[in-house]
């Protein structure tokens, strides 16, 4: 029942479903390992994109140090799963429900948080997690400017709180630009973030305090990594990869371990047809290097030109025919992240079989 | 705790959240009752929009002779509430399972599935579901040409399947158009829908089958309703209405029931500042007439420009300073039906207070 590119479309019980190829996931996790060995940095990979503890305990054992997070919830999550270490890389306003939730991670694990305000690392202060300053290296989304880091880093720290070091999210290196490729754009932001983060470690040094961490992103960019100030990085989609993955040229379609399968519905016209798979089960991302809802490995050409809540309306290139109704299809989402946090469970398949299902345990863990 | 404009942020125990304003839900859902005893229109509202019992339960107390669906999902969720008809207005291909699924559904309830295509309909045949003919009214997605309608509605009477009528879905009312208006775009879809269901009316009759239901949707184009051939309107979003509906010019903020209710979580400028609301809460629709990721109503001129999983970027007006660090500041999302189906529950407000919680029963029940 398998396809002739990998993309299993017969294991899954039912459809729509997220399918992860588990041979394909375990070589993303070893290459990245294996990456980081050879270049001397540390991997905190972000588990926001596969919000399972399966996934975490491969990357564990694998030789990360430890969990990139985004909120207490999935932090609440991947501790429960046993988890040790976990950086909630988001700069958190504490209310008092998530203080008393803070020290309560950070009484069984080591637990750090993004800071990039005083108003923020007042309401931190007693909850036991360390603190690490986030600066913007040209994303313009949060963090302070490499600049200020030392001067936020030194007012922390005259709070009572652990400040831990530093890190960035160069999120432009995915960002679409007319005038340039998509290596240069995340070469660039590969850049960015380096100068950004070597010179926010020497603010916080002029303020007197010795960055221990000096982290960065992401999967577009960790493959322009250089020796220099960064000491950890935190992809997260190189686990699965995605379609925007595919567009950036940051991995290959051999190297997508999850992917969508659908069945079609209906076939309205010779080259159109349409899967049950939309936005409630892909997200409704759109793909800004390709265009189109995600990308249909095993017909070359064909464009997912309208997505609605149940619907991928696929146009095919022509002299291309439709499959019939009732044929299952593999589409790999444009942005898994998304995709992942709508399921309920991943159907891990090996060989052609269904081997395994996965609980999304930190699912809608938004808070 | 409550906002000038409405949107009360303050009842919400934590964020984010999503907010409902008990009052103006069950306003709107009277309006369209009234719409549609004045009109002489039948109303199956269409609840993969709120996956609620408790807004069903008011629209069927309101005079709707069912409730629309999408998924076996969906129709599984809401006869278990209670819901004795419900038509699930899709094309639905049943593989074994789900056959078994359907016909233990229209052993409880009356049951309608959407058709297009022969194929589809020989698997339906022994399930006891009726079906109903789904013409493409200028859309694109699914249907046949109303001139079709006939032949195919033959074909599956022929088969020993009930044909119930016919249905469309008008979506290219919510399509922006250069060289026209949102009202233009949509009282153009009002007319083709009822122009195509006259049309594959006739083609049943001229097939020798009377249609007893002939459905349209939509909120977009149900104030557009007149006299004709339409006996019945599916609209879904009305309930809540959302950003994109506010561009269409389908409701006003004063109809908007549904906020999502973020905290400021950075302030990296004067003029911008982050909310913990991102896709992974609204979606990650755009907004086709209104661009940006959401409207925010205490904010005018305010735009979302940058929507990441946990964090949405607002940038401010000149002259408008931003709210600090912990303010809670509402959101209303561009398409809330995906933003409801990344909720495990809504918060239900009524003059500033928390009155009730709401589990989204049908959350993911995308199969």
């Amino acid at each position: 029942m398998g396809s002739g590119t990998g993309f299993e479309v017969g294991a899954a019980p039912a459809t729509p479903a997220l399918v992860v190829s588990l041979p394909t996931l375990e070589r993303n996790i070893a290459q990245m390992a294996e990456a980081g060995r050879a270049g001397g940095f540390a991997l905190r990979p972000h588990a926001k994109t596969h919000k399972c503890a399966q996934v975490a305990e491969r990357q564990l054992a694998a030789g990360a140090v430890g969990l990139s997070v985004a909120t207490i919830g999935e932090a609440e999550a991947f501790a429960k799963a046993g988890a040790t270490d976990l950086f909630i890389a988001y700069p958190l306003w504490l209310d008092e429900s998530r203080q008393r939730r803070l020290a309560k991670l950070a009484g069984a694990a080591r637990v750090l948080v993004g800071l990039d305000s005083v108003e923020n690392a007042r309401r931190i202060v007693g909850t036991g997690a360390g603190v690490v300053i986030e600066v913007d290296s040209g994303y313009r989304r949060t963090g302070v400017p490499a600049r200020e880091a030392g001067a936020l880093a030194r007012g922390a720290a005259d709070l009572g709180l652990e400040v831990v070091g530093v890190f960035t999210f160069p999120g432009h290196g995915m960002a679409k630009q007319e005038s340039s490729t998509p290596a240069r754009v995340r070469e660039h932001a590969a850049r960015d973030q380096d100068a950004a983060l070597a010179a926010s470690a020497e603010s916080l040094r002029a303020a007197g305090i010795e960055p221990e961490l000096i982290s960065g992103g992401s999967t577009p960019t960790a493959g322009f990594w250089q020796q220099g100030p960064v000491n950890e990085l935190r992809p997260g989609v190189y686990v699965f990869n995605d379609a925007s993955q595919i567009a950036l040229g940051s991995c290959t379609i051999a190297e997508v371990a999850l992917w969508s399968v659908g069945t079609v519905v209906s076939v309205p016209a010779a080259d159109r047809f349409v899967l049950d798979t939309g936005s409630k089960v892909l997200g409704a991302d759109a793909n800004t290097w390709a265009g189109g809802y995600g990308l249909l490995p095993e017909f070359p050409g064909a464009q997912v030109v309208q997505l609605s809540e149940h619907h991928a309306v696929v146009q095919l290139p022509e002299g291309r025919s439709s499959p019939r109704h009732g044929e299952r299809v593999a589409l790999i989402p444009n942005h898994v992240c998304n995709a992942v946090n709508l399921a309920d469970e991943l159907v891990v398949v090996d060989g052609g079989r269904h081997v395994d299902t996965w609980r999304v345990a930190a699912r809608g863990a938004n808070g």
